[in-house]
């Protein structure tokens, strides 16, 4: 057997265990006891076209056509359907060839690491706090992990750190913005300047330095916020996207890469990815999943849910004295620790039947991140027990 | 870029390029005018009660749950309802721990051979015939692919061959029953005999040679011939099954992987699995699909047009005076190629406008398969174009 695959299935992430504690407690306090907010599953359900969309697919086509095969790359209908979307949005000129149709944003990341590296010394970096899966994702193409240490406070992208580490074997910069765990959206700015960082650095080492765009939270901003395309900063991007959030629908693993025509040697890189998804079995995006978003590109799920949470969680939680970075995007809060071990934090909120997730499994020591994809009324119920875990510290 | 993945990327597989011939063909004669044995994409419908089903899960429930994460290993009701049907067939004691909902077939083989190998001098072994993609599958998880020789004209397995070649490094054997080309079945007593031999092969090497099932057409079977359950007779069994074929959604990606507590260390191989999948980036299996299969456990579509295609298309062939091995499962047929390169008779084939795939691609020379999941008129309206090829290896 496998000892790394043993203990990747092995060690539940802490965000498991989270969930565990959670449901014993509710089953025995009761659900509206409970306030949990480890789990980035959408609360708002699919624009109600989603549902109706499928029953339509199923009752008005040949059901050999709708649950068949698609070409490995996609159906060619929704990658030119997904491509004029995105041309209109961003005043690209993308086409279906560019686009490759994957099981959700997890398979587009993990095939677009094995494709873009070779030996074991190609590095990826990511910038803290991140996405915990990316190690084991690229660890698993046979790569090598590195991580940009936090911009503190900001939680923008720390440029001096990031100076200092990009070397000859560098291979791609994972850039997920809005960004989980923190909430924040890289500004037009940053990404100007890591453009202009990373072509310098290109014509130094004489080889592509790829930004790898995971954005399954692209649509869901606040405050008429607008998120850069990053494909329209800097040429070698490379966009790993994913219906699970912006549709609410993360089990049907629905998503795409897309390699601009910009991308260093694009047509081999989107062959590679191809070739990566074949190697890893990946066959087709689910069929009925590949049609429903040919019908339902220009939808997203209604984002009013998510920015009254924002607003009652961030509000509620700044007056009682907590220190949280202001959430521009996505649906998760970073909260700094009355304490400098966060895991001290999340045990003694235990107590009060709060359940967070400490940073430190995001590369950020010293916060916590809290999940408001929940109801409203679990915010606004969970405030007292806020005030009286801070209380707690208080009189320390 | 990874040059392995751009080569996989790049080399369309035979099957691909032959659609592609068939295509430009159909467009410029008609459909009716080609007839076309290359893909084994299901011609006959899903049961009725299969969109039904999907309709009343979209129309009854939360489409937050609906369309919801489920847990990494799959959503427990789906894996208790597959666990007692198992049961119920195959006088087992199997349970949902030891399930694994999956992306279809592809994503079991891939998840199960990363699992079980650590070393590149780890050999998994197929039996020639054999499905292409295994080659691929068994490398990219680091391993070491070896062909088991055929056992010409009735495709059993080739025990004198596989007892020169198990050896030290051999960590599992991969058994495709009903097999994909040639449409036979592994009887009892051949299974029997391959499960002495690697219960004595474990002893003398002192490690467990797994058998990894792969049986998406376990259901697809004629003549009320039963298909040996491999775990009945040998421990170490594991199960790569998917949906695709029996219930005709070969596009949606759904499946599963059966560690039976029979296995040496079953309980870490599981989490291996799962590990391997967490590397893999499967997520979980699409969720709405999990959720059919809990309600359609029982069904499979309609095999009645196979049996009848079988009986249209070997009957026709072995007429003309074509050599033909009787399919006794799957809706697949391997004829004998007139000439020894079947590459050559493949392209004198294409003259008739008859497309079909050489036995090359699946490690065995001088063969054609010929997928009949197609209509039956298909079929009957080849046959004057069958004996006219026939007649051109007649008169030379």
């Amino acid at each position: 057997m496998n000892e790394k695959m043993l203990n990747l299935g092995n060690n539940r992430s802490i965000i498991r265990e989270l969930f565990e504690f959670s449901k014993t407690q509710k089953e025995k306090l009761g659900a509206d006891k409970v306030y949990d907010f480890t789990i980035g599953n959408p609360s708002v359900p699919p624009h109600k076209k989603v549902n109706k969309t499928l029953v339509k697919l199923l009752n008005e086509n040949d059901p050999c056509f709708i649950h068949g095969y698609t070409s490995a790359q996609g159906d060619l209908d929704v990658r030119t359907k997904i491509a004029k979307n995105l041309n209109k949005r961003f005043g690209t000129k993308y086409d279906a060839s560019m686009l490759y149709m994957t099981c959700g944003a997890a398979a587009s990341l993990c095939i677009a690491f094995r494709a873009i590296t070779e030996e074991p010394t190609d590095e990826i970096f990511a910038i803290a706090p991140y996405f915990t899966e990316y190690k084991v994702f690229v660890e698993s193409a046979g790569a090598t992990f590195k991580v940009v240490p936090p911009e503190v406070k900001t939680f923008g992208i720390n440029f001096s750190a990031l100076e200092k580490m990009v070397n000859k074997n560098t291979k791609a910069i994972i850039v997920n913005s809005p960004n989980n765990p923190s909430g924040v959206v890289y500004s037009h700015e940053a990404i100007k300047i890591l453009a202009e960082f990373l072509t310098k650095k290109e014509k130094e080492f004489g080889h592509p330095i790829f930004i790898i765009c995971d954005e399954p939270y692209r649509e869901i901003v606040y405050d008429g916020l607008e998120v850069p395309h990053i494909p329209s900063y800097y040429h070698n991007t490379i966009i790993c996207y994913s219906y699970s959030k912006c549709l609410s629908l993360p089990g049907e693993r629905i998503g795409y890469i897309l390699v601009p025509e910009s991308v260093t040697d694009s047509k081999n890189i989107y062959l590679a990815c191809l070739g990566a998804g074949r190697a890893y079995g990946y066959v087709c995006a689910p069929s009925i999943f590949q049609k429903l978003i040919a019908e339902c590109v220009n939808l997203t799920s209604d984002m009013c849910e998510y920015a009254k949470n924002r607003d009652l969680l961030y509000n509620g939680l700044t007056k009682i004295g907590y220190e949280c970075v202001y959430p521009q995007g996505a649906f998760y809060l970073f909260m700094k620790s009355p304490e400098d071990d966060s895991y001290k934090f999340m045990e003694k909120a235990k107590k009060y039947n709060i359940v967070l997730v400490p940073s430190d499994n995001f590369g950020v020591k010293g916060y916590v991140r809290l999940a408001y994809c929940v109801s409203s009324d679990t915010i606004i119920n969970s405030m007292p027990a806020w005030q009286e875990l801070f209380n707690e510290y208080q009189s320390e």
